[in-house]
């Protein structure tokens, strides 16, 4: 037999603690502000929506954040995920390069989205909170929440894009499998999706509404706070539970990164795995982290680091970060969790600062990187995952040309299991690739708020 | 922390050896028939569809044979798969029982199916074979062997029935990723096919008629055999390895189970979970092996054990085996794996011998066992797999009535991504149980073969 192909660790091997990045960040972060007064926020203004102890940790500069037991115990349903070395895409590739994946879609929610909704909905539970409201597009962070809220016993309201709503119903039955109740995004349930409804009773919605819909559900019921899935400081937190993992799987396997990718849309996963790896570039180690995105969003490769918005509607803090603008409407790509207009801003100033790469690809390149993918190693994985994927695939072909061994390690993020019309969809060859055109872009961007 | 959830072996623990039942059998089976004369088949009848290779496999007496190489390396990809204690749902169902499951939904192709996919497709490739046929109703069986293929660089072919290539598109495009041919059947392109189409366009086809279609394509090209998902004894030979690695398991886990429990269809992830349990069983230990079916389809707990064909067509060979009759067409419940007439000879023999139990239930119950294991443990069970976790859930709440604790494992065969409109029914409230009727059943059973 060849060589061990998983790289595994027992439940014991969970980390303890996160590593908050904030710690050791050479420049610090950039206060959000308030939307409306455009003074940094303070944490009164998120506790009508928030638990405070994820607020603390939304501000923390503590290196380490202990991992609560009861998280842990859950986290061991599924974690540790297993390290994996890719032999066979490797070969299929015939490239000297060595490649390893952390594959999170093993979690039963799908993907990495559980590493945080489990602490959120434990941190919320304890504060005495019943219910959590939240939005989804993709709909790979509306089955976390829904599976987390099942676990801790808790209600879990879930809106919907609606055009979403409509095209991926199983997506929808699985959260209803988790107890989740699921609202087509406008609904008539909240004042901002009334609104739209009274003069567009057909709209198909968006994420920037539904994120206004969610937040009013949470703000006008004491018992109902609100859960986000990406951009915030203490959802990246949690999601270094990843990269931890990895460093000690990477020692475990004999072997170090000289490269590290993931997908980037909000910028979870890649900071998952990426900053346990960039704390030991900042030790002076040399390693690379890079960020892959959409052609159709390419926030870091053509956005501006600016203050901007979070949502389309205004309603959340201003926070520095790259941006295509908070109007900016990426085309309908399938990769529906990297349609963000902005980037975590723990991600954006590192990248500002240079310890962090990007590359955009087109969606085409991506789903033909995840069919090469699926049949050399079986998984078959999300469009959003497909973009790292597509980034290991190129950078193991340029080790093939130069004709030198590297090591490069990516985050499979989910799998693609509810994705099967857009893997139709490519296999039709109607599939069309659409970057982000210069016009839009800089009319997006001339509308950025003036701080 | 609590005590490990997960019992995980490394890659090197993967059984280098099937478990050959046929060794220790205390009744050795009736040889099958050939169809048209009525005598026991001989190895030249299957040579036109099998590998020499498997046909020795089928009729061996050697209680242990090779795990070959190339497949124990295509093995690692997933195995062995992870052995879990449902700590999660003994809490939810207040019960003293002790509750593990294997977990072969962990195969990139979702089921356990890929244990025998893989090398099945093996043995072709080494005899020559570049092309593989076969039929799929559910799609599991359709999803490993189109895995196995994209692992060995074969065409695959499969003949998926046409009400269930109409109503589960994404298992089709699931197969198509792997690069498989898939045909809805009855089709134009087999005698068979044409036959059925000549009478009746509109026909919705039917596992038996898949069956002779992918049958008669291997029969007709040199470069093409067939392959079977279940029922034969290379099958289950090959799904040992579930239960090989599960006993390693659970003596890691310093235990040994009162009851092993598995779906039951044609009878393989049963028959793979519970073999290696029955051995010790025949030295004396005392284990109890529980096969749970549908009451709509429940050729154990209604069937009679006589000879029969495999098939509608009556193509097949005659076995002896637990049938509802070659002509019986169970309703159409969500669990289509379970869906078939008659029984695995092996399972057969043992159950008429006293060595395994049977329980039949309904699909109602059974998705409700489905969604409260989803709710405790993560895992969307597909609604095969399902009914053992009724079977598992029913034997737990007995241990609590008797206020006694045992341990009881069952095979938790695959996830239910591709089953959300199964769910979505069952959510619906408008799910009917249909047990199988007597009159039909007794009409079925008159009409068998008189050998």
């Amino acid at each position: 037999m060849q060589p061990e192909k998983k790289i595994l660790l027992s439940e014991k091997e969970i980390p303890r603690q996160w590593y908050n990045i904030q710690a050791d960040m050479p420049n610090k972060l950039l206060p959000p502000l308030h939307p409306a007064t455009g003074k940094p926020v303070v944490p009164e203004d998120l506790m009508p929506i928030f638990p405070l102890e994820l607020i603390r940790q939304e501000v923390s500069q503590e290196r380490w954040i202990d991992i609560p037991d009861e998280v842990a115990n859950k986290y061991r349903i599924w974690r540790p995920t297993p390290l994996i070395r890719a032999y066979e895409l490797e070969k299929a590739l015939d490239t000297p390069a060595r490649i390893y994946y952390k594959y999170e879609g093993a979690s039963p929610a799908g993907s990495h989205k559980a590493n945080t909704s489990i602490p959120q909905a434990y941190y919320n539970k304890v504060a005495g909170i019943k219910r959590l409201a939240t939005e989804t597009g993709a709909g790979q962070w509306g089955s976390a929440l829904s599976l987390a809220c099942s676990f801790y016993d808790m209600e879990c309201i879930v809106y919907m894009v609606k055009v979403s709503y409509r095209q991926k119903p199983y997506r929808r039955s699985f959260m209803q499998i988790y107890g989740a109740e699921v609202i087509a995004s406008p609904s008539a349930r909240t004042q901002a999706g009334r609104s739209v409804l009274a003069v567009a009773p057909d709209s198909p919605g968006s994420l920037g509404l539904a994120i206004s819909e969610a937040v009013e559900e949470a703000a006008g019921r004491e018992d109902t706070n609100y859960a986000l899935g990406s951009v915030l400081n203490h959802v990246i937190l949690h999601q270094t539970v990843i990269g931890l993992e990895a460093k000690k799987q990477m020692e475990k396997a004999g072997d170090y990164p000289d490269v590290v990718i993931g997908c980037c849309g909000g910028g979870s996963n890649f900071a998952g795995i990426a900053f346990p790896f960039l704390q030991d570039r900042f030790a002076g180690r040399n390693i690379r982290a890079v960020a892959v995105e959409p052609t159709a969003c390419p926030s870091l490769t053509r956005g501006v680091f600016a203050y901007d918005y979070g949502d389309l509607g205004k309603l959340t803090p201003m926070m520095k970060m790259y941006t295509l603008g908070h109007n900016f409407m990426p085309s309908g790509i399938h990769a529906g969790g990297l349609r963000y207009h902005g980037e975590s801003p723990l991600i954006s100033q590192l990248y500002h600062d240079g310890y962090i790469e990007a590359r955009a690809y087109n969606q085409t390149e991506v789903f033909e990187a995840a069919v090469g993918f699926a049949k050399a190693e079986g998984i078959v994985p999300a469009p959003e995952s497909s973009h790292a994927v597509r980034g290991a695939i190129v950078e193991a072909l340029q080790a093939r040309e130069e004709g030198r061994a590297k090591t490069i390690l990516f985050c499979l993020s989910g799998h693609g299991h509810f994705d099967m019309a857009a893997y139709d969809h490519y296999f039709s060859g109607q599939m069309e690739d659409t970057p982000c055109e210069e016009t839009e872009l800089a009319a997006n961007l001339a509308d950025l708020p003036k701080v």
